[in-house]
């Protein structure tokens, strides 16, 4: 698998015939005796992560333990690796934060609501990568959003993730300061999600921007939450500046994830199901079954590119 | 119980006899037919929110859904109120978001990590309670955190929720402008807390400054996340400064709970354990029986607060 511009690493590349290694940028992390991934109850000296991780190739998040316990299950079966009514422990038990499963090359990874819960999940899991030598790894979450000018249940893949006055930038404070950080997804693998629904041929899949938010009541100007401060007219403006910035989507953790896939050279990818049109509503009105069959539709189109990835790998090597 | 300032509202004060009641401020929810808070799986059409949570007058929040659950086993106890060693049942069984516990007069429910995670959460409980017409509630965030210049297992109530150039604001986007909300907490319940560690006599409780960031690693000068551009001294210079201003410990999710707390009324309070002394290191070292014997102070301290207000409310209306 050829790496995309901005992927590689000279010194690596040579030292790993094309394998694109993942990154930490941390020079103390070297000088440290063991490092302890609080959050997941694991660590490098009471576990072997090489022989427990050095095989991963894909990375799917999300922000529900249930969705991803169900992804792996799901996965297990599009693969033929297990029996898929098999029953898939969480290698995170220890602890109550993140919920993590795996299949083969496949990890599944819980990361809760919001920038700050997917960061801290990020931070410990692109540890983990590296501690575990892993090479050549793909990372995609697989979620949930409100659309803007879309059928519910259309999935959008992310073209960049744009903040709440759709610029596509992450403002981080480090030690007081704010820093500034590109949010810019993989261009050739949204492509090539986009390819897979094509194949599938059982959705409507898009390409767009997604606005990446801190709240999600008075933060995407919803009319339903605890306060609101402005009118029906104020919300459908604010949408509609939205949709003609390029956003269809809006949800709360992409711009962090982006960012971070930047930082560490994981190859990233958003791909999340609008389950309702914000701009004709607030609250969601589909029946239960509805919702349902809409969230599986991202890991429908991340299995089958899974699977894809796999097929051209192997059939590369023979 | 007489409210705060700033806590009553004259139009409810006359009707409900001095009853303070939970505010939503957000003139489009009496026009809407049902309100289902997705979140918790719960709706004014499908639950009877009056009958399942009237009576509720005290609320525990915090991170981890364990916690929560562990909390209302203890407050049973201590209140005697039922079988401490009974099951209580998820009340939000169905979604696996958030947790909710209830017993007698006291609600547990958890938020997870991080601004984002606790706002959703705290805008469906603000109007939960508003539906359930709930009077004179406390609410009360039990968490961990990171301590400055503070024994490991200090418990600390805070002041005030700085943010991370250590002032007590939270800034928030509502239709791409910043907004800035003060993030005061409720002083006199600060002061009850302290008297209450007092009267125990088994830990040390301060009153201070909490820093409350968007980050665990990098957003909290730790040098050992998977990306770090300062030094060691970049860190203490940085937490020294926090120190100097009042800070004296740093968690996530206090500057948006004390800014909801003011905006619906609620009489707010945090009070969270310090883990480690950041300025000594930034991975956590103590043994997972000192750790969590730390993590149990701030509900210890909580179930006395609670079992001394209605003591008074009991003696008061005798």
């Amino acid at each position: 698998m050829a790496s995309g511009p901005g992927f590689s690493d000279e010194k690596n590349d040579t030292l790993c015939e094309s394998e694109s290694t993942v990154y930490v940028h941390n020079p103390h992390l070297d000088g440290m005796k063991d490092d302890f991934l609080y959050h997941f109850n694991l660590g490098t000296s009471t576990h072997n992560l090489p022989a427990m991780f050095g095989d991963v190739k894909f990375v799917c998040v999300g922000g529900s333990p249930w969705r991803m316990k169900s992804f792996i299950e799901y996965i297990a079966g599009e693969l033929s690796l297990e029996d898929p009514k098999a029953e898939y422990p969480n290698i995170c038990a220890g602890t109550d934060r993140y919920a993590m499963y795996k299949i083969g090359p496949v990890l599944s990874v819980s990361h809760g609501i919001g920038i700050p819960s997917i960061a801290i999940m990020l931070h410990e899991l692109i540890k983990l990568l590296y501690h575990a030598r892993c090479t050549d790894v793909t990372i995609i979450r697989i979620g949930t959003s409100g659309g803007l000018g879309l059928e519910p249940g259309t999935v959008v893949v992310t073209k960049q993730s744009v903040d709440a006055t759709f610029l596509p930038r992450l403002e981080q404070v480090i030690l007081g300061n704010t820093v500034v950080r590109s949010t810019d997804l993989h261009q050739g693998l949204a492509e090539e999600l986009l390819q897979c629904s094509k194949d599938l041929g059982q959705f409507e899949t898009v390409i767009g921007n997604t606005m990446c938010t801190m709240d999600f009541y008075e933060g995407q100007a919803r009319l339903d939450g605890a306060f609101c401060s402005y009118t029906e007219k104020d919300k459908q403006d604010y949408l509609t500046k939205a949709y003609e910035s390029g956003v269809r989507n809006i949800e709360m953790e992409s711009s962090v994830f982006a960012a971070m896939c930047q930082l560490s050279g994981l190859k990233g990818a958003v791909v999340c199901a609008t389950l309702l049109d914000r701009q004709k509503g607030d609250q969601l009105s589909s029946s239960h079954e509805v919702l349902h069959s809409y969230q599986q539709r991202p890991q429908i189109l991340v299995g089958h590119l899974i699977k894809k990835m796999l097929q051209a790998s192997a059939s590369s090597k023979s």
